[in-house]
């Protein structure tokens, strides 16, 4: 059977970044991958300017206490006309272009205005309060490269360009589709022998988060045709089909069947973890096809380890994840499992880093405990009993 | 001067969560915060069933490998018509009722089916492979409590106990605008003595991300009747106000007095941090406004360190944050501030946990340097020489 890190391998093999890249406006690009190299066409700061409000001298002139006459005063937004002699300073404000002659600022409180004479308080050096022309950027210069990921940060800097567009990579469309008879949509009640369906909202959500265009299909029922006419809908509009249910080895999981009569490739439908053993992986083109399992578990930690991981590389990303972290565990935790498990977990942040605690939880239908963790914890095959303190590989999941 | 730890108590003692709380519709509501206590109406199991695919038994007959006869198939969705005896046995998939009779199921893989005789390879205990019904929760029982945050699990549990609304906390609406003579939008050139306005791109994108509802008004002008209109709109809009600009000790900074004559009560206008000293906050009923410095990172900080955690609260989050961790340094830090100072850093992550990395910057006007960072780090007031592993309070931001 596969280990997990094999199975993540032949998903991301086989998953190419959407084509073809998009021009996007940049105030909602938000979160989205960066399609091209994005190039200053101006130097920034485009002039010598005071970080300072206060007063653009020579700093010849002031090696030592010395009055100044301030002949002009330059707001943020204004252009100094007189260039600054011997003798002489003028007043600026923050953001202020630095006048020509002048060569450093000195901040107001450390100055005494009488009329038009301004006391310095003490010496100022050359460059002082002054950010040089080009010291951020440099027209021609590169800023961002190919796959930065537009953070609040990278879209100021693009407005600072004068970008409001980019070419960026594609929102992946993902589709997800419950699958099973016992399966009812909220708010209805549940009749003898159904549940309700909560893997449909949980996979939207848990999709839309990680960044896709999620799109509701509806529950497909036990029945071939209608299974293969939806899920013939879904391949035709999606880069990735989620299913849940029905990839057990039940008489009655028509999926990976139906799939195959589809013409989707099947690569695996098994995987040595816990929850979430039967979990199939196929592709059709570039479009990807995963069969999670049915129990609320199984589908959220298959959708985290491989189905996340896949669209965030199709959306491109360099790191496509899932990133665990290395953290010391808050209580000790004991666990005897036949796979590699991946349980619930609760994050604790002190004045000392973060570290993990193991959740209650019952077993892969356990939705409720699950609704109580923010992370999930890697313990290996086999029983283990880990002291505070332990190490453990956590997976990060709100 | 405040302290950062004084000023952010006087913001959140000022910040109260947005009201009148709203009905929302589950599927949207990701990232909200529920504004009720969730109760089940129903056992969850509804019945006990089977996690496996194999056969129900009475585990008194499976004391040793008996031949047991199966007297009925019940699929997941179907509910079982007989009930089981002495020496018999029910085919159950994964997720089907249990029939009366039985208490445990045997996995098909541990079984060998002759005709209608299924021949068991091992002895069952009571319980196996059975989650009983209500295990995961009780009718009556509260499954979420006010004040819990809609996560993608969250939102799967309010499906299975068959809610499609919720009442929540309702989005705060944030209005953004720059102020400055010496801004123009991307994707105009700056003239002279002008720079593009990058601010309210970056603050939209940090709004939206911190789950605001967020407003762009434009840019305020150095003009006092302009910007008092402006200013109207956005406080008769909003729960928030945030500016940029035009807060600091210049000739031409209007921004405090226009508030004053709109009815905005100040509560601080200087902090004692780095970047970001003149931040101002006031207050109107119960909406909120900050005035943060123009540079690109103070604007930044300010809003992480301030708005963010006030935006949070106002939504209903029970830990406003910001929530700084502390990490190692994957570097030496050196660093020589007059006061505490918020420095651009990169995260990294090892099978030994996070670590921080300084980033380079070279002062508040560094939006590039910004853009190529992803979190913060606190340092004190003074000289600091740290080594590689010396532990520094972090905060994530993107």
């Amino acid at each position: 059977m596969l280990e997990v890190e094999e199975a993540l391998a032949i998903v991301l093999d086989r998953t190419r970044p959407r084509t073809p890249v998009e021009t996007a406006l940049t105030p909602r690009a938000l979160g989205r991958v960066l399609a091209e190299s994005v190039t200053s066409e101006l130097d920034s700061p485009p002039f010598a300017k005071s970080v300072m409000d206060g007063y653009a001298v020579r700093s010849a002139d002031a090696t030592s206490s010395v009055a100044l006459t301030v002949i002009e005063e330059v707001a943020a937004g204004k252009t100094p006309t007189k260039t600054i002699g011997p003798g002489q300073a003028t007043r600026v404000m923050t953001g202020a272009p630095i006048p020509f002659g002048a060569d450093a600022v000195i901040p107001h409180e450390q100055t005494e205005l009488t009329e038009n004479t301004v006391q310095l308080r003490r010496p100022v050096a050359a460059g002082e309060f002054v950010i040089p022309r080009g010291r951020e950027m440099a027209a021609g210069e590169v800023v961002l490269n190919k796959g930065t990921v537009l953070t609040p940060a990278v879209l100021g800097l693009l407005s600072a360009v004068g970008r409001t567009t980019v070419i960026a990579q594609p929102v992946p469309r993902l589709a997800v589709v419950p699958t099973g008879d016992e399966l009812v949509e909220p708010p209805a009640a549940p009749g003898p022998g159904q549940i309700r369906n909560s893997n449909g909202p949980m996979l939207m959500a848990q999709a839309t988060r990680a960044g896709a265009e999620a799109r509701y299909m509806g529950i497909a029922r036990d029945d071939r045709d209608a299974l293969r006419n939806l899920l013939d809908d879904a391949l035709a509009a999606s880069d990735i089909v989620v299913l849940s249910g029905g990839v057990s080895a039940g008489k009655y999981d028509y999926v990976p069947d139906v799939l195959r009569e589809l013409g989707v490739e099947a690569h695996f439908h098994k995987i040595r973890m816990k929850p979430g053993k039967p979990l199939f992986f196929g592709t059709r083109g570039e479009t990807l096809v995963f069969g999670l399992p049915g129990n609320p578990l199984s589908s959220f930690v298959g959708f985290e380890l491989f189905v996340r991981p896949a669209l965030r590389k199709m959306s491109g990303y360099a790191i496509p994840g899932p990133v665990f972290v290395g953290l010391p565990l808050a209580a000790p935790l004991e666990a005897s499992n036949d796979r590699p498990t991946y349980a619930p977990g609760r994050l604790e942040v002190s004045s000392e880093g973060q570290r993990v605690r193991g959740a209650a939880w019952f077993g892969s239908a356990d939705l409720r405990g699950l609704a109580g963790a923010d992370a999930l914890i890697r313990l290996p095959a086999g029983s283990v009993k880990y002291a505070s303190g332990y190490i453990v590989s956590t997976l990060p999941v709100n």
